[in-house]
Parts: C-alpha cells; structure tokens; sequence
C-alpha cells in the first residue's frame, strides 16, 4: 500500500523534530501503523530553511494553502500556533476533508467547539495528543485509558517553563526575577515569556483536559489563572519547613457537592512527599483520580522538538491504523460522544474550595496573633498549623505562617480584609492555595 | 440503540468490581461509548454467591460455555485466571466470534501467540489492558501513546505484593519472613504467594510489555526470573546508604550494541532521588524509555477490585467505540501489525548488561580488599564505589560492600566464583543487580 501522505505546515523546532523522527523510525513506525506515513510537503514562509531541513526530497511551499489543496495529502499537520491563520487554515483543511494533527493547545481551548464541530461534520479526525503535556499521552489516558471512571480531579504541572524557575528558585533560595532572566539565558524561557510564567499556556492546556475529563464544552474564558510572578523565596523557603513545596498546577476538578466544576491555574503549596512534588526542572507531570481507579499519575518531558514531535507522530499512526472506520464508530475528539456534552457551570473563584497558606508581615507584640485567628475563627475558618518567627535582631516585626484547613475563596478574601485592616500587619498580606491531592 | 451486551466469566474480586463500576457509572459510560454496556449474563461456579452480587435482572449461569453460546452476547468478558479451562474457553469465544476482555497475563504471556492469531483469524478483538499494571492505561501507551518512538527499554514495579513487601522492610528494617506473614495477615499477600515473591507474576506482565515494547512475540518462557525471597534487611540498609533503594522491577530493554532483547525479573538497586524508587506500598508504577520522547513514567494501582475493572471496561468501551472498523484498520493487539513481529532473540542472562552491589563477609585482616578488588580489575570490572564497615566489637569479621560500573553478567559470575573461593571470604556473597534508569 502506498504511505499516507502527510503536509506540514510550519517547521520550527516541533515540525522539524516531527520529520526527523519520522524519518529515523519509519521502518518501526510503519511495522505498527501498517502503512508507511511520509510527510511529502511542508508550508512555511521560510521556504529555504525549511528545504534545508527536508531536503530535495519533499516540495516546500510558501502557501499553506497549497499543501491544503493538494488532493495527494491525507493528514494535515497544523503546527503554526496561535488562534489567527492556524484558525482559518485548520477549518480549510477540515473542509477539504483532510484529517488534521494539532499542537496547538491554545486554538483548541479558545475554537474547540467550533473545530470539532466542523470536523464532525466532514467525518474527519482533528488529534491534539502534543497539544497537552509534550510527548505524555495524557490525552489518550483521558479519553480511552480512564473511560470507566467518573473523574474527580485532574492537578497537572503542564507548564515545564514555570516548573524549571519554580525548580530553580527552591534550589538556589532566589527570587523570581532573578531565575527568570537565568532562565532566558538558558533557553528554559522566551523573551516574551508572559504566556508561560502569566499561567496562560497552563490555563490552555487545563482547559483542554477539563472538557475531556468531565463532557463539558472548552471554556477557556471561564478559567481562572493566576501565575508564578509574584511568588518569593521566602514563601517557597516557609512551604518547606512545613513540608509542602510550591508548584504551579493546572486544575480540574468536580465539586464533592455536585456545585459545579473548578477550572484554575495557580501556584499551589503541594505536600513533598506526593510524587509530583518531585517533579524537577522542565518536566511535566499530570495527576488524574478517578472514583475507580483511585489516583494516577502520567510523568515525562512536556515540551521540546522529539518529545513532542512523538505525540505528533502517535496521532499520525491513530489516523493510519483508524481512518477506514465510520465516523460514528471512532474516539470522540473530547472523550464524550459529541452529542452528550454536559452543560454543568464552572463555577467562578469565589466559590472554589482550597486550604491556605497565608503570610503575614506583623508587628511583634502581645494579642496580633489573637487578633487574627479571632478573624479567622469568626469567619468558620479553621487552622490547621501557625508557623510564627522570631523577629530578626534589632527588629520589631515577624511574620506569621498559617495554614488552614479548607474553605470557600469567598469566605477566605472576606477574612483576608479583616486581617489585612489590622493595624498591626505591616505589608500586604501573601495568600497561597493548598492542595493535599489525596 | 440496544446496549452491547457482555458476558461475564468468573466473578470474584475483579468481576465483581466490573459489575459495580458499570452500574454506577452506567450514564458517563455510556455518553463516553456512544451506546450502553451491560452485563447481561454471568457464569460462576459458585452461583448463589454470583447472584448476590449481580441480582435478578442479570442471568446468573454455572457453565461457561452457556454464555459463549449465547448468540445475544457481544463481549466475553474473561476474569477465571490460569492457563487451563480459561485457555479452552477464550479460544472458544473467539470462535464463536466473540470480541474477549481479559486480565489474564498469565494466560496471554504463555498461550499469548495462539490467541492473537486466533483472533486475528475471526477479526475479533482480544483486549487485556488490565493484564498488566492494574488501572493504570500502560498497554494503551505501549500499543498507541509512543508509537513514534523506538523504545530502548522499559522498567517497572509490576507486582504490588512485593512492592508493598519491600517498603515494609525498608520502613521497618525488618527481614522477608516477618514482613510476608504480615502481608498474609493484613490480606496484601495470598496465603500461597509463590506467584508474586518468586517473581513470576512481574515476569508475565514484562513479557507481555517486551513483545508491545519491540515488536517480538510473547515468549516468557525465555524470561530470567528472580524473586525477593533471599532479600535480607541488611542490603536494603546498605543500599540507602549508598543512595539506593531496592524494588523488584521488570525489565524489557533493547541492548545497545543491538545483540537482542533482555526479558528479565530481579532485585535491582535504583537510585534513591528518581520518582520510581519513591513508589511505594502496593501502587505499581512503569518507566519507558523512547528514542524520542526520553523517559515517561506511569504509575497508579496495580491491582485491587475496581482499579482493575477500570482496565477492564476502558477495553469495553474501547471495543464499543470502535468494533465497527474493519479488522485491517484496527489497533493491532500487540502494537505492532501481526505480519511485522521480528524474531529478535532474548538474550540469556550471562549476555545481560547490568552494574552489580556486592555484599561479601569477609575476615578483617590485611590484604582481603586488595584480593577483591584485583579479581574485579583481573576480569576487567570496574568498581564504582566500596563501603567497609568497622568490625562490630568483639568480632573480627566485617561487610564490604562494592558497587561496580556496567558488566556482563557471565563476567561477573566468573569473578564472582573466584571471589567466593578466597579464604578470606566468609559466607555466601550477595549481589543485586543494580540499574540508574537515567
């Protein structure tokens, strides 16, 4: 049988590790796909470093729309990132009834609904394995793997930028700004790095597993994000000592009271001692538990030109080994049949439910302590350690460390006020989620 | 449309769980499949015990072979265990056309060769996710989620038991003995545990994930097995001092210089910082190293009532989703298409590559570790590291422990032998086999 043939478009660092594997192992892929898969034409405005990468071998083109229209392309691959032209070159594919492979997580969580519907329409197959977590097959873990299961919560390190600083400042006691611009030089994070340490590219990415996990529609905009750039060494030092360590998590979960569904991203003082918060440097890591399975964990590199480029190529090998099914007999896109999306609200921040970290810059004298667990008591929140230190010599304020047991996010900015009004807190105070993820 | 309805063959602690977790997940799985699963008929030997856990409404019956007749039945679920009647009956559902479930790894690593070809004879589908690892979805990242990757190897806590066993040692510092009779009690181990603490439990599921890994056939009869049984809390002890932690891990690798495939079961010393020496208890937990996507790991339980039928029903709605497609355009059984296995061999134990600890007694007088190490530099085995202990008092003996780089097997067996012959060296000389997973 003659290979499927497969278009590129856009070969940075992605796309060419995308060719290079596929070249590399195409006798191994082919003994599993059953067909040879050769990618024949890649788009790209620059044609002549993309012919440097493919060779003679394979037509380079300008025009996206080129590879799209020819009718000798089976697959599409969309790896020009960004909601813009990947939108419309996406749908065009889709409409010339090409099944397209994306890594392009926020398209999918912004224009899911609108992309799955018009491949639902054309029959045809839009994967997005490299779009979550590089090259960890989360999404097929999500969609196939854990299908008995109602899922409960999904907590997943998927930003492997942040998790490299996060790394960083905990080895080395530093500040943010400082491990960021290290990190820049490294190469761990882009110049513009907003969408990674702003939470964003996490937000995307959670979105994505929320509507897998749970048969809701993606709902990017209704996610709450907040991101690592105004955490300090002292918090992370202060987690630590009481035995937690500070990572920046996307999180999914249902609430116990059937309330609705949690969507967030923010820094999140984990215990040591779980297995994700080992998880070192760049590397992701994605927490799932189901009412059957109990809990799960999917670990591996979550960016990167070969890991990803092999989420690419296993949703290459999908299509190959699958495409002849009808198309009411193959893998939802988001897990749920199309026509069985739930409507249950995402609930907004106010009503989420966590534990807390608070710190608090105080005056070190008789009665501050009393003063604000009497807020916290007032409030029905409870405690569950104080971590108080000794003013530094020759000073006359300390901070207080408090963990609490959980509450709603409302009640917490109520008492946070309060406390906050005291004449005896000196700086604003620092609050940090807690999750036990037990 | 009319639910696809499952036969249920033996139903004990994971038929049961199966039973359950369709019922109570009965909506979310359907929206997932597309279409309802039910279990509409299940053969037990012990019918009444059967019929207390599925009811009325399910027929309860004590052959078989009833519910392979039973043209209604779609899926045969296969849950009897061991290669004898659960061998005749899975090929008998296959020929009566019967797509079958199973989590029979002893069945499948043994008789797994007859069975798919069987299979593939009817075009039906024979799934086993819950073969290997319980409900963690590793099959399906063996079989789809890395299908780019040439896959170097694979390392994995594969059997709970043992897990549990081993941690309870460490934690506790006590010897196998003890520990084992507390398993029994506290029901963590069966009351005839060969299977698990001799290893060949793990060395069913390494060999099921070697032909997934390599594209080879199920050959276990060719797999080195060595179980905990000679573990003694003293080299657990010395390995933490040295940064190790010992677990008994399944081991498939391709070796590098290409001689062919290590099928192995052991002991093995792991470096105590990597996340799969933290597992603990009875969780399981995989690693597998791809040539393009670097190390994953995937870890969760491994065994237990419903993890299990977790496994269990993904491969239902697995068959759900897709039993339409031609046989020619499914996903193939053992990942890689059935006309495209390769006959690499399995390389006996003396051609295996692995770094060893060393454990001798020895007489604590001059000149006994120079007699050691030169038979080490003699036969061309490095040494990583050495640990001597002071004589406790009183005693004019004492341990030395040795760490060694990489060697083949056979060499060290050599060495070993000679070792063993030196005066000086008081009692058997432990080795453990010793692996950085790096």
């Amino acid at each position: 049988m003659k290979p499927i043939q497969v278009g590129l478009l856009g070969i940075g660092t992605v796309g060419s590790g995308t060719f290079n594997v596929l070249a590399r192992n195409q006798e191994e892929i082919r003994r599993r796909a059953g067909r040879g898969i050769e990618i024949t034409m890649v788009a790209d405005l620059n044609v002549e470093r993309a012919r440097e990468i493919v060779g003679d071998a394979v037509q380079v083109v300008a025009d996206a729309r080129e590879v799209i229209a020819n009718p000798e392309i089976d697959i599409v691959i969309e790896l020009i990132g960004g909601y813009g032209i990947a939108r419309a070159l996406v749908l065009e594919a889709i409409a010339a009834g090409k099944h397209v492979v994306t890594a392009n997580k926020a398209l999918l969580a912004v224009h899911g609904t609108e992309i799955f519907a018009a491949a639902r329409e054309k029959g045809v197959i839009v994967a997005f394995e490299a779009a979550v977590a590089g090259g960890i097959p989360i999404i097929k873990a999500l969609r196939e793997g854990l299908t008995a299961n109602r899922i409960q919560w999904i907590a997943g390190i998927i930003n492997g930028t942040t998790n490299f600083i996060l790394s960083e400042m905990r080895d080395k006691g530093l500040d943010f700004d400082v491990v960021l611009k290290q990190a820049q030089a490294l190469g761990y994070a882009e110049a513009d790095p907003t969408f990674d340490i702003e939470g964003v590219d996490a937000a995307h990415k959670a979105t994505l597993m929320s509507a897998l996990a749970f048969g809701i529609p993606v709902q990017f905009d209704r996610a709450h994000i907040e991101g690592i750039t105004k955490l300090g060494a002292a918090d992370i030092r202060y987690a630590e000592q009481l035995g937690y360590r500070i990572k920046l998590l996307g999180i999914a979960k249902r609430q116990a009271d059937g309330g609705g569904i949690e969507l967030r991203v923010h820094p999140t003082l984990v215990p040591s001692k779980r297995l994700i918060a080992n998880v070192e440097g760049a590397m992701n890591a994605v927490m799932v538990q189901g009412d059957a399975v109990g809990t799960t964990l999917y670990y591996g590199k979550g960016a990167g030109s070969e890991p990803t480029a092999s989420a690419v190529i296993a949703d290459l090998v999908d299509i190959t080994r699958l495409h002849t099914a009808d198309p009411d007999h193959r893998v939802p896109h988001l897990a749920f049949q199309p026509d069985e999306l739930h409507a249950t609200p995402i609930v907004g921040i106010d009503a989420v439910r966590t534990a807390f970290y608070l710190r608090l810059r105080v005056a070190d004298q008789k009665g501050v302590l009393a003063a604000i667990t009497r807020i916290l008591a007032e409030s029905d929140i409870s405690i569950d350690a104080v971590l108080q230190r000794e003013s530094a010599e020759g000073e006359n304020q300390t901070d207080v460390i408090i963990l609490t047991h959980e509450t709603v996010e409302g009640r917490m900015r109520a008492a946070l006020a309060q406390m906050q009004a005291l004449p005896t807190v000196l700086a604003p105070i620092v609050s940090i989620r807690k999750e036990e993820l037990a």
